[in-house]
C-alpha cells in the first residue's frame, strides 16, 4: 500500500469513539467493558482501510471485531467509513479499531480472549534478516497462541507465494494444525463461500494473481 | 414439516410475480429472459418457507437463485416474505420460486444452466422401496448432472444420519467427487464460515442434534 502522510489523521484517531485509545487498559476487559456482551472476539492485524473487518462485523453481529493498524493514514479511512455509517444510523456496534504495532498484542488481549485472528495481505518483509517481522512468523504465532482460545484459529490470505510458503513452514515448526490450504482461493468452491474480499484481494485477483489462503488452528 | 392445507395458497402462487408459472418455457432462457444477466444460477430443491434461499439471494446479489418447492402451503410463506420486502423496497431481484416436483428439473433447466444445487433437510423416505425418491439418490444425481455446469456442485445438509450415509454411498456409485464432508457442521471452523441456517437447522441444532454437510462436485 502506498502511504501518504495525511495531516491531522492522528488527531482524528485520538478523537474517535470507534478507536480504543488506552488499549492496554482494555486487556481482559473486552467482553465486560468494551463490548458489554459475551460474544466471541475476532481481530484483524493490519486492517488497512478496514473494508474486510467492517464487512465481517456487518455479516456477523453476534461476534465482536477489533481491527489493528499501525499506520494512521489508512486507519483514518476506516474511521471515516464508520462515521458515514453512524450518520446513517447503521454503524455496527461490534467493531473497534486500535492504532498500534502488532508485536504488542499480548499486552492488549488476555489469554483466551480472542477466538480468531485474520491476517490479510501482510507485508512480506522479503529480506531474510526481517523474517521475524512477518506476521505469520513463528515468533508471531507464539504471540497469537497466548491470546487465542484453546481451539482458536488464524486465517491468512496473501497473493505473495513466498510469504505463503514461509507461513506453511512456520506453522509446521510451531505445531499449528492446518485446517485448510489453497493456492487458488478464487477457484476453491468450498472456501469461497462466505469469502469477504479485502481491498488488495479485489485488485490483485482482477489482475489475475491467484490468492492463497491458509486456516490454522493453534496447538 | 407439518403441512396444513392453506385455502387460497394456489391462487396466491398463480398471481405472484416472484413465481415462474410456465417453468418449462423458461428452460434455456433463465439468463437471457428471466434474470436478464449472465450471473451464475443456484437452485434449492425443497426450499420450504424459503429462509435459506432468501438469505443467500440477499448475501450474493451477483448470483441468481431459484427455489423449488412442491407444497403450496409452505411456498406461500416464501412469497409472503418477498411481498413484505417488496413493500419496503428491498425484495432481492435475483430470486424466483417454482412450485413443482423435483423429478422434472431436467425439463426446466438446460445442460449447464445451473452452477450449484442446494438440498437442505430433504425428506428421508425411510422405506427401502422409496430410495429413488430421496433427493440425494443416484437417480436424482443423474438428473442434477444433466443441468449442472462442468464443475458444478451440490451442497447437502441434513440431521438424518441414515440419509447422510445414503448420500455418501450414492455419491460414490455415481462418481461424484467429495469436496467436503462433516457430521458436525456447527463445530467445523472452516465450513461454518458463511453458513446460512435453514429453519430446520436452527431448530434441530438448538435441540443438540449434530448437522451433517456434504459438498459434491459432479463427474
Amino acid at each position: 500500500m502506498r502511504l501518504r502522510n495525511i495531516p491531522g489523521s492522528r488527531e482524528v484517531i485520538a478523537d474517535s469513539s470507534f478507536c480504543i485509545h488506552d488499549e492496554k487498559a482494555a486487556k481482559g476487559r473486552w467482553n465486560t467493558e468494551i463490548f458489554s456482551n459475551d460474544h466471541p472476539m475476532e481481530i484483524e492485524i493490519g486492517m488497512g482501510k478496514g473494508q474486510f473487518i467492517l464487512a465481517k462485523a456487518q455479516a456477523y453481529p453476534e461476534r465482536n471485531f477489533v481491527g489493528i493498524e499501525k499506520f494512521s493514514s489508512v486507519l483514518l479511512r476506516g474511521i471515516q467509513k464508520m462515521e458515514e455509517l453512524e450518520a446513517e444510523g447503521t454503524a455496527p456496534s461490534n467493531l473497534r479499531f486500535i492504532r498500534m504495532e502488532a508485536e504488542y498484542i499480548t499486552d492488549v488481549f488476555s489469554p483466551g480472549e480472542v477466538s480468531r485472528i485474520y491476517l490479510n495481505f501482510s507485508d512480506p518483509w522479503p529480506k531474510d534478516r526481517h523474517a521475524k517481522r512477518r506476521l505469520p512468523s513463528k515468533e508471531f504465532l507464539a504471540r497469537y497462541e497466548q491470546i487465542l482460545i484453546p481451539d482458536g484459529t488464524l486465517e491468512f490470505k496473501t497473493d505473495n507465494q513466498d510469504l505463503f510458503s514461509f507461513a506453511l513452514q512456520e506453522a509446521d515448526l510451531a505445531g499449528w494444525k492446518k485446517l485448510a490450504v489453497t493456492r487458488d482461493l478464487h477457484h476453491d468452491l468450498v472456501l469461497m463461500e462466505g469469502n469477504i474480499m479485502t481491498e488488495y484481494e479485489s485488485k490483485f485477483s482482477a489482475l489475475g494473481n491467484p490468492i492463497c489462503k491458509l486456516i490454522l488452528q493453534r496447538p
